[in-house]
């Protein structure tokens, strides 16, 4: 065991404050990272204030995690001393259903085990804690080399934001010749931009306010509609071969499922708080379909780091100490984030 | 033009009288089909008792058409006098947008028309009327040549049960390996299970009572299984690939949802009254997909024709005079049929 500096939530809703952690000695197959930075996704403020119900506390929040391997274990294939890898959502699963054999670990039919705020049952329920501190051990399955010209702050948003956008945009063919609208424009919004722009799809992004415009453009986008414009949803009717909803406000559904052309499909990224209501009406014509998709699996996050840094994507963030995260908390909840905040984790000192 | 003996409802929920209606004189590259046999389909006591609030009276109803070709036009190319042929849901559409062009007529982009209670736009608003009448004159590309082997009252309830069912069976994929749920035994469900199982499917039927067994199994259901029992749900947990379901009363959305594997797809055939309540935590956990699917096009329908004959699929018909036709719709509702009732078109006789 080895005690590191942390930031933790004492209780749901509690101002995150310094404190220790204990991770465990590294098996075999774990390497042990020296985090530099951590994302601040939306996820983190829910889990931390308990909006999802469920919170393990303390609770260290962060799965948006780069950093450099300082150790590994003696059957560690993977990575290597002082190597730069990151970790994301998962940090385990049971490794031999079908969903983990056909590398889906996040659909475990055993139960993944998520970075934070969980217990790992394969590991006899240990709690998971996550990227708010100085270091993390993890089996080497759930870490993935970043690649060279990728800055690790702005690679760190990839291991969520990244791969949940870029997942779903390589289930449903994202690429030359298909329209993709990606609704919100904010942490997922601005990389789903930059990915199926890169993937070569023709991006549009619907955005409630105007205000975001020049940034979608620059990020790849080649149009910008904002939803709050009445004529919209009719002028762009069935303009659309897959809709990625990035945003967990409630939304008229049968609005957006309109945009929607023949074997289109609306995906949801996140999971909005109130049930949706559907039209069947309006998933008939057009055989149209209403997907949900959650992050991607270990060697598709790879495939994904691999794509960024080829095409040079990485996320646009704001790079903070940690003694800022609950005002960073606040300013996320406000909106007030270009796009990503992400932790410097040399400032997480002990108490 | 031609003067045809027909059952009509005068006006919304009218019950249905003998009528005649007129039928236009066939141009070039129509057919006229003398009926022998019209399925009755629930969406007909729908649209005759103006459920849908857009029926246009006096009408016809009738999409479930089988008959003899009497008449071709001098360019008409498919079919010869003499000839077999069905008539289904729909009866013109633009032919050039880029959904015809891939044989998706259903979803025309200008508007397909249907076979009863529309408005052909194609033909200077042209009113429809379908098959609850002696004859109908339709463009030869909305009629199918019905195989030899297959009985005309069997057929008559394919060109709307059958493609209804069969194409999201084949968009889905269906076949060995796979696992599919016919919600709802009745007269799509009945069909579903004989289609899917032809395909190679292993197939479930989940209705709310235990009555249909048997009749299940006979039309080649692998497993049979009761909603009402509350254990249901959880033991078929992620049980299948794809769920088709057939049912228009309100649905537990999620806990069908429950149902699917990874990448497994729920479609509605139908539509319900009200919207549906759909959670995203039950489309996320396997990415799992909600969908709807309309009828099937022109050539898939052709192709689902062969394929029945092929696999010795027809519906189970009750063939009625058409005297008992509104008995026939009140027993539809009561639920009181096994599991079409077929219209016996020789009994539909001048006032």
């Amino acid at each position: 065991m080895a005690t590191v500096a942390a930031y933790a939530a004492s209780a749901a809703g509690s101002p995150l404050t310094r404190t220790t952690i204990e991770r465990r000695q590294p098996g075999p197959r774990d390497i042990t990272v020296e985090i530099r930075y951590t994302g601040i996704c939306h996820s983190d403020i829910h889990q931390a204030r308990g909006d999802w119900g469920k919170g393990l506390f303390p609770m260290v929040p962060g799965h948006e995690i780069a950093g450099i391997v300082t150790e590994v274990g003696a059957e560690v294939t993977r990575h290597a001393v002082g190597d730069r890898v990151g970790v994301g959502v998962i940090v385990n699963s049971c490794r031999q259903c079908h969903n983990c054999e056909r590398g889906l670990e996040q659909y475990c039919a055993g139960g993944s085990v998520e970075t934070y705020s969980d217990l790992d049952h394969y590991r006899g329920d240990e709690p998971t804690q996550g990227g708010y501190s100085t270091h993390i051990v993890v089996d080497e399955h759930f870490a993935h080399r970043i690649p060279e010209g990728l800055p690790l702050e702005q690679a760190a948003p990839l291991l969520c934001a990244g791969i949940t956008t870029y997942s779903p945009l390589r289930r449903w063919n994202a690429g030359p010749g298909t329209r993709v609208a990606v609704l919100g424009m904010g942490g997922l919004g601005h990389l789903a931009v930059k990915i199926a722009h890169a993937m070569g799809a023709e991006v549009t992004v619907l955005s409630r306010s105007p205000d975001k415009r020049d940034d979608a453009l620059r990020a790849g986008a080649d149009h910008y509609r904002t939803t709050d414009d009445p004529g919209t949803f009719e002028a762009l009717a069935r303009a659309f071969d897959l809709v990625l909803c990035t945003v967990s406000a409630p939304l008229d559904v049968d609005a957006h499922l309109s945009l929607l052309d023949t074997d289109g499909t609306m995906v949801y990224l996140g999971i909005p708080e109130k049930p949706l209501s559907v039209g069947v009406f309006s998933l008939l014509p057009g055989r149209r379909t209403l997907a949900g998709s959650q992050i991607g699996g270990m060697a598709e996050t790879a495939r994904m780091l691999d794509f960024c840094a080829r095409h040079g994507i990485g996320a646009d963030v704001e790079v903070v100490p940690a003694e800022r995260i609950n005002e960073a908390f606040e300013r996320v909840l406000a909106g007030d984030v270009r796009y990503r905040f992400v932790i410097d984790a040399s400032t997480i000192t002990p108490r």
